[in-house]
């Protein structure tokens, strides 16, 4: 038996579940719906089960929704903290995975921060080290690769929680983030849109000024982004971007932006600086199938 | 004679020169107001060649104002880029400060990241490896430690220019940045609060209107810094904040958070998180007696 490598994106709205080495031998893959985490996590553990009796897990990696405990020390290591959503505050995400599939190496990020590494690794970064991966479904989050290394910091990265400009004269929608209202999540998220139209964003079609709104929201976040961190790309991924004119957003960006920041890559190629991400709907699960190596190969 | 090192921390209203080690050992300072290039360096450079009669200069640091071409391959490294500054555009500072100092080893940085290097060696950020510096002046700048290495990416943090809501009912001031008018520096800097109340603000005494109304956007700018960032402090110096009530800025953004980031230095300790600069006005000029430290012992 050869060994290989767990990899589980266990997002708000379904979890990916994968074993292999990378792009090019992704052996197993399996996702279901977030429902439960009695429901969910079995269908993980059974999952991984499965895929260890042909081929031995060296490691498992997850990349989780959050807030999360990164934090090795911390006595919730490993747990999911204040989301709002139903069942999982205070679930030791971890823990459970850890003893279910019987594999103790356990390496543990962001959903995110997995799909910046798998894009690092596999995608669209290659050749960087210093970028941003954001996701628009459902909600927004974003990770960052800084010198090569994940961001952490204080916690992670909670990007989709950024305050952006909202004319309330243009957009009246109060925003719907639980926590602060009209926050980018608040304004921006295939929720927010959901919920200002009536109907979901790929429902939504072309040319709808639910697009042009959105526009500005992410060019808004964008800017924020590149003023704070300076990253060498943006990789753009999630639900809503699948419905998005990214050229319509390269353009907004740009004029925000107003030629302040003298840098080729927006200035001129700004259609290979803001992307989409190279992994597509795999990004996340292959990130955190990276992680699982880097675990095993530190 | 004894090797010493040089610091320059070149902002866009004053230079300050040191000579020395550290902060228990600078050995000579001075500042003047920044007029021309050629005015100005020529007195940077008299500093620096009086003091090398006496103890040699090993190296010299740079923090500059900017934006800046801090990449060594690009032809135009060493040079301040598209500043609004009369005279400033496109000058190599690097270059002046070299031959005329007759250092050959000069290095270069933001005058914010040179700040931030000052408060991780000697300040306020001794303990940390991710933490942003921000400071409040004539402009807004900042600059930013992630794991342990200073920020640059693809130029360097603008984190003056990013959007921040603005209620043009509460606040009818258009914004003054020449490049984006209503972006954080457009409202939230010591120019925008002369121009937006007709006084500099520290003739502003406490409890006028303008202090709430800065508080309302510095909150809404360290929100998107902990959010994308997730530094471990933030460290805030510059003129403006002399005059600002820091408690206040902990109140609103902690309200503004919400209570959504489940971190002790953010919900019980939030006056050890968001702090002033220990090395107090001569952050910048020790940061870049650090810079020069760093090129010499690499």
């Amino acid at each position: 038996m050869e060994d290989c490598f767990g990899g589980l994106e266990a997002g708000g709205t379904k979890f990916v579940c994968a074993v292999g080495t990378g792009p090019s031998d992704l052996r197993e893959r399996t996702e279901f719906p977030t429902t439960s985490p009695g429901e969910t996590i079995r269908s993980a553990v059974a999952f991984f089960n499965a895929c260890s009796s042909h081929a031995k897990l060296k490691a498992i990696g997850i990349g989780s929704f959050g807030p999360i405990d990164l934090h090795p020390d911390s006595p919730t290591f490993g747990c999911i903290t204040s989301t709002p959503k139903q069942g999982w505050r205070n679930f030791d995400i971890v823990g459970a995975i850890r003893s279910g599939a019987g594999v103790s190496r356990v390496a543990f990020d962001t959903d995110v921060n997995a799909a910046a590494l798998g894009e690092a690794r596999w995608g669209a970064a290659l050749d960087l080290d210093t970028f941003v991966y954001l996701t628009i479904g459902t909600g927004i989050g974003g990770g960052a690769m800084v010198n090569g290394r994940l961001l952490h910091g204080l916690l992670h990265p909670e990007m989709g929680h950024m305050r952006v400009p909202h004319d309330r004269r243009a957009d009246p929608f109060a925003g719907c983030c639980p926590w602060h209202g009209d926050c980018l999540e608040g304004l921006a998220s295939g929720e927010a849109m959901r919920r200002r139209w009536g109907m979901p964003g790929h429902l939504i079609p072309p040319g709808h000024a639910a697009w042009s709104l959105e526009v500005n929201y992410l060019a808004s976040a964008l800017v924020n982004l590149i003023c704070s961190m300076s990253p060498q790309r943006l990789i753009l991924g999630g639900g809503v971007m699948q419905g998005l004119d990214l050229p319509a957003l390269h353009d907004a960006v740009r004029e925000l932006l107003n030629g302040y920041l003298q840098a080729a890559p927006i200035l001129d190629h700004i259609s290979e600086y803001i992307v989409r991400p190279r992994l597509g709907a795999n990004a996340g699960v292959l990130g955190a199938i990276a992680l699982a190596q880097s675990a095993a190969n530190p």
